[in-house]
């Protein structure tokens, strides 16, 4: 089968023919891809940021936000039939350590984590176990959806960990309205009554932002005055969640003066330091709050939201041949919302 | 009446005679003062740490951690009698807020801080009003509890806050064994399962830690072996809470590392920077919480353990002519538990 | 000025002349009534069903849903002026006990509850205390939110208790469409993502429930085929959170059998005996919920969502000297959501 | 092999001769059994009270609460040894549903119950999967804590539950100081720092409960003054928690008017209804909450408590062959703590 593989760091991305994956365990799940989606983490791993992380050997197959139809199942695979829409959970978890059986399965002691530390999804094929699979509601299509089984996932996680905290007449600042803040936006406004504030550099961003719910959005002067900005709209008290998507460039020094006293500051993007004066966090009491990708049950919650039609993901199609023009258009900035790849 | 006022930041206390505090609100309350605790606070206060954050006016009585009885009272309060023994919550708060209604007064939005802000209790009688008055049980006299009212207080809001996720097989480190870490110890031992490794650089606190309940101590290496030892101890994984008394000389980017994936890194004592790589924080989902004073209830509670026996200060005492010895031993490192001033 | 009184049990109420209430305390509001609910409360007063609860003396003004205008204030009183809009919380709460201090004054130690246990807003004014008080939007007047007082802040409560467990594609059943029920049904869809099944046996009621967002509406049969077709709406499993403002005529018999396992029993209306074998609350793992009147904290929430437009109250306003009629069409079914009298 | 079977309801148990288990599918495991515990809920079921519930077939083998060594596994299970010594959660769960993901396995949607609904342990050996199994510590032997892996875990689960919002100062009423509650007493004590008071029919029960830590004991009286008692000693308040390892006999009635307000009642017993006016529910605002069984991570926590000392079982052991003798013993009252088979 086709595969699109790492063959060295900081070189491109490559076209090869490699094995179709077999069943060797009665959980095994064999998906044809119907989506990949591509995400920032897959220039991050080119760049080599994962290398010593994931500790995966080169060359391997990239990929880990995939949906698409069952392909073959195990033996032991009594839920699934072959043909079944599915989008996957991007890990593949035991299912037995303390994590996996406390909604934590992210955590899990012995997961393996496809297109990061093993072969992924840019490839016709992928295998999986059944623990990791999703049915789609009929109304859903893998290549809607694909896009969300990671970016989306984490988006959703980490706003949903928001949600549970914010109350009527509560404030959230996201800084970063693109590939996982569209999705969060979408989301915040389908889980909770909070209002909404988003900044980013980009016009057309924030256009779609305020489109898809923002109460307010803001384009950040170069100085620091944005920051006040948002202390004049939460009553000069600041939010009580902020939510970055980005974490580089700057983003933590200025989104940390826009928190509530005893307010959140979720980690979702990465890149810069946080580095700030504990006489800061203990006098104001602010959490940092770091956010993985979601659960295996974030993501089928996030599936009924999709299925009810409050999320909805924009994506920009590729053909998997053409994995470097999404590359390249990626960081480039040249793709709103999501790139996908498809048969 | 003697008060011991801060006349200018970088110079010594000085002992002066002042007018007596006055009812002049219904809900007042003076207090004649019996213990004063000494904190490293007042020190930062002398330092200067504070002048910016609390916009406090030169000369001021400092002394934040105060118990004693009641000396007069305003005419709407009607809990209380002249000649009660109580402790005093540090804050004065106003009762109408959010933040007051939810448990959360520490975040006030009209509080004053005596000692910090306004007039303090090194000093033979102090103003504050009947939101911030416990009174003791029987058993416990102001002495014994004085030093309880800020730095136990403290210490006891963040373990609190950790134990809440906190069940039986799971590891705490505490990093200082000190003012704070020593009451740390004792409440986390009468509120928790946990298993508990102390860190402190000075042996005798380490035997003290022991006696109170540490199931394991740690003298720490120059090097940073003694996180090995930490990670031994808790199979290699962390521990699920490490609580951070002291916060400065290197100890978060240590204690950093004793975090177990999902697991909570409490700031208490600050001094230095956090500065940690946003990769670290997501790909490890860690969070950092702020820890500011506990609120009354959480003062309530602490006032239960210290009657039940379950908590005990550890202080040394100094007439308040001596506050010049007590300062000067706090911050030798010659104090032993807690410093308080008595009359 | 005019009062409307219980002056027996059993009996009308009657229209008296009664002297103005006068500021005593510093924190005494005396407030212009604007509007105030008519209650089903109210009705079960005057049968006398809290007459041994409340300890109360005849006669009295009943009206415990009130808003309108600030008339007079106390010196110590800074926050409020003469003429403010106001919605007051039906509670006077004394905020010092640990109850008012945890977010829970509703359970105040030291509470009064004017027009259940004394005088009301059934009359042109009352008296309550600044921590009572909540100011109105620019938006709102007295008349649009008085009902949302008691019986609106009920719904809220015990909805907004039970969206905090709910996630996307869990269900809620509310079982009546009435005065609590149509608020109910707006928070929940303010809030929360869950679906939602309301259950009455008005058809204008559901017609209602309907168009303000309710996703499936039944009107219950003679026999219990009703809990069935729950039971198929929510694959088999039944609902996450049954929310009963009804609890009497056998609600509560067949509402137990929609709970799914593990899921929760909202208590709101009260009439009859929950009245279950204990072997099927332990073997299916549900709880039974309390739900009394919100808190302060809860009824500025309520009055943010209404300021957005997001719970608008349904209301058949009377004069003050109809409140007969008004207690007599409440009585025969004929309101449609809330009665309310105004000056 | 032998085993102890269900040949019909009301008529004794029967020791039969059967075949031995065998692997079938990856995941099995196969336990030589140590020690099975002897639960009132086997007498229950020898009444027909779980005959609907189960659907369980007759003849069938019963037992429950099982321990051990691993004496056979399949092929996929690879954190085990034959030999080790373990202890089995009483659940054979799927690992798949949206129930065993979140930490609630109880509730699995596909489970089957050994001992209930499948064969048990009153045998020599007993067939599970590798999610069922934790190992014991090294200082734990199987007959040591066979009795913890359901009637143990019951009550750990229930502590746990109402542990997890108890704050020093706090109380808890315990009825039932049997089987079950004698493991909730040391529980309790080992994981919060509430007041405990203990209520139970039988003087030695009591002097046992005093020994494991019961703060207070308390002998009902035929009348409800015991009631009194319970209020005088939490300040005419009641306890924040009453659990109720009982409920029957009228235990519920009684031990309802225990409940301070906006408190919680667990539970745990059964036998009688709970049966009370709905207005006692919403005007005091107290929940009743269902408790079965604890989840596998409840059990490996009680275990930690187990190894660290803090929890020990009373046992009586009775040779499998002599089942009928602990059956009796324990329909009539005469064993403390709880009966056990050993091989």
């Amino acid at each position: 089968m086709k595969v699109v593989r790492v063959v060295g760091y900081n070189q491109n991305l490559q076209l090869d023919e490699a094995p179709e994956p077999k069943i060797t365990s009665p959980l095994d799940v064999i998906v044809k891809i119907g989506a990949a989606g591509v995400c920032r983490t897959d220039i991050h791993i080119l760049e080599g940021q994962w290398a010593e992380k994931s500790g995966v050997k080169l060359p391997y197959t990239i990929g880990h936000e995939n949906a698409g139809w069952i392909h073959a199942l195990g033996d032991a695979v009594t839920n699934l039939t072959v043909g079944d829409k599915v989008i996957l959970h991007p890990l593949v978890t035991c299912g037995l350590c303390r994590a996996c059986r406390s909604g934590d399965d992210v955590h899990c002691e012995a997961s393996q984590f496809p297109g990061i530390d093993s072969d992924g999804g840019y490839a016709e094929y992928l295998k999986t176990t059944a623990r990791s699979v999703i049915k789609l509601d009929p109304s859903l299509e893998p290549a809607d959806v694909a896009a969300l089984a990671d970016a989306g996932l984490t988006a959703y996680h980490a706003v949903a960990k928001a949600a549970k905290l914010l109350r009527p007449g509560e404030w959230v600042v996201m800084i970063g309205a693109g590939g996982l803040g569209h999705i969060g936006i979408q989301v915040l406004k389908a889980i909770s009554p909070a209002s909404l504030i988003v900044i980013d550099q980009n016009a057309d961003a924030l256009a779609l932002a305020k489109q898809l719910g923002a109460d307010h959005t803001i384009q950040p002067s170069k100085d620091d005055s944005f920051v006040k900005q948002v202390l004049d709209l939460t009553g000069g008290k600041g939010a009580e969640a902020v939510i970055d998507f980005v974490a580089e460039g700057g983003s933590t020094a200025t989104g940390v003066k826009m928190v509530r006293r005893a307010g959140n500051y979720y980690v979702v993007g990465y890149g810069e330091n946080i580095n700030i004066p504990t006489i800061d966090i203990i006098s104001t009491e602010i959490n940092f709050v770091g956010n993985l990708v979601g659960s295996y049950n974030d993501l089928a919650e996030l599936m009924v939201l999709a299925a009810q039609g409050k999320v909805k993901l924009h994506t920009s199609k590729y053909k998997l041949e053409d994995f470097q023009k999404a590359i390249d258009d990626l960081g480039a900035g040249r793709v709103r919302g999501r790139a996908i790849l498809v048969p």
